[in-house]
């Protein structure tokens, strides 16, 4: 772990990112030695740093400190956080205030093939998810919500969980987007007023435009989910899983999943 | 500051408060040597740890905690943070993971005596506030929404901002709840799906209905604050500060407004 590009693992306990949630995390899959999809997840991260008023470290200075921490690992996770840094008490940030960075390392998360060649079971979710706006889109450090949504069901029964917002539309998954195919039609959460834009979620929007995938963001009702042909979540970790099994339904089409699912490989091998 | 009880001021980078703001908070005035309101906002602290499945420090603890960081000051304020402590990357909490307390001493803020005779201007703010019925009413460290709204005004100019939920209902200040006077009755907004349900907001709904004031909790329109004879807000640092003036319209009334500010002064010298 490297925290402003030193070697340790203790930071100010007056850090505004634990006070008040206020910062921004990326988690980011490493492959042979290079982080997949880099561009984007540096996009993400200086978008979101200059929405919420933040000086985003400069992705020279990111990709230095990762490359230090990936050494000679091949494989595993790296996260990024990036926190208003040290502030008193009181939202107001100050100006003066600067930026910590807190760069960690962690093993490749062991997942059933099963996810990926069956598909998963998705969990519903009673947690509903946050309801705002202004921070809709947003990876921020204010993620209780997914906290307590993960505690409601047994890891062993369902890979993930779909949470809802307070009128019952589909938003995402806990730790993933999701996306269903209706029609011939992807569809997926416009997340205008809640839910997370993951690096995935974006690729594969912009994938199935390029490859005469008709899709479509906007709002999805929970009714939508029974009449979908196919339903699969998504985020840059685990790349696609396809759902099999949600509120007892199940779905075993695969045509545009799998075809998603190729087109994303081919870009990762071509751009890493 | 103590952190578990150490006198030390960093604490591990894993903390999941940081990694997630899965944690709550208290902050508490200290008058005369003595934390006010004390058992308000241990039950709060309790019952909100129990709400997302935290062990809870236990009052005795705390309070031998802030007794030590008090020492011979006679003011100030008391901030109490417990998070779910270290744990891996990942929102689903670890069952074994063990809570985190930092407890820290600030000086008490310097506020005008204007705010408490004339009243303050209260800004009306465009970040809303999150909607979420499982969260609402807690005091989580989720507050990146406050700091944003925070930053949109000059505090030269207004004391307090207004947050509104997305269906543009009153729900709280950024720092402070509302209430209104509306026909001799004493409104303020549910917080059923959004905002902190402050100790000194349940204290002036208790001194209201024990002293024949009708106070009623429900939805509040922004028109309704229009209509209104008086508006104050309220939190346990502050104590009341009258609203003069929001949106251009002066507020002069202050009945019911000060004798609920007595009362708060008589309870807190009979308890404290």
């Amino acid at each position: 772990m490297l925290i402003d590009g030193q070697q340790i693992d203790q930071l100010p306990a007056d850090d505004r990112g634990l006070a008040y949630g206020d910062g921004l995390f990326e988690t980011i899959r490493i492959s042979n030695r290079q982080p997949q999809l880099w561009s984007q997840h540096m996009h993400r991260l200086q978008a979101g740093c200059t929405n919420i008023g933040l000086e985003c470290p400069t992705e020279v200075l990111l990709k230095s400190e990762i490359d230090q921490l990936i050494a000679s690992k091949d494989n595993g996770v790296i996260k990024i956080i990036v926190t208003r840094g040290s502030g008193g008490r009181g939202y107001r940030p100050d100006d003066c205030a600067t930026p910590r960075r807190i760069i960690s390392f962690h093993d490749l998360p062991v997942y059933s093939d099963h996810n990926y060649d069956k598909g998963i079971r998705l969990y519903h979710c009673n947690t509903p998810v946050t309801v705002n706006a202004r921070l809709a889109g947003l990876k921020t450090l204010c993620r209780l919500e997914q906290v307590l949504a993960q505690s409601e069901w047994n890891p062993d029964e369902y890979a993930e969980g779909l949470m809802l917002d307070d009128q019952r539309r589909v938003i995402e998954g806990t730790r993933s987007n999701i996306f269903i195919v209706l029609e011939n039609t992807l569809l997926t959460p416009s997340l205008e007023s809640a839910g997370i834009k993951g690096v995935m979620r974006d690729l594969i929007i912009e994938l199935a435009q390029l490859n005469d995938i008709k899709v479509i963001q906007r709002q999805i009702e929970l009714t939508e989910m029974i009449e979908a042909d196919e339903i699969f979540v998504c985020n840059s970790i685990i790349g696609i899983w396809p759902v099999s099994e949600f509120q007892g339904l199940e779905y075993s089409n695969r045509k545009i999943t799998t075809k998603l699912k190729t087109l994303i490989e081919q870009y990762i091998n071509q751009h890493d």
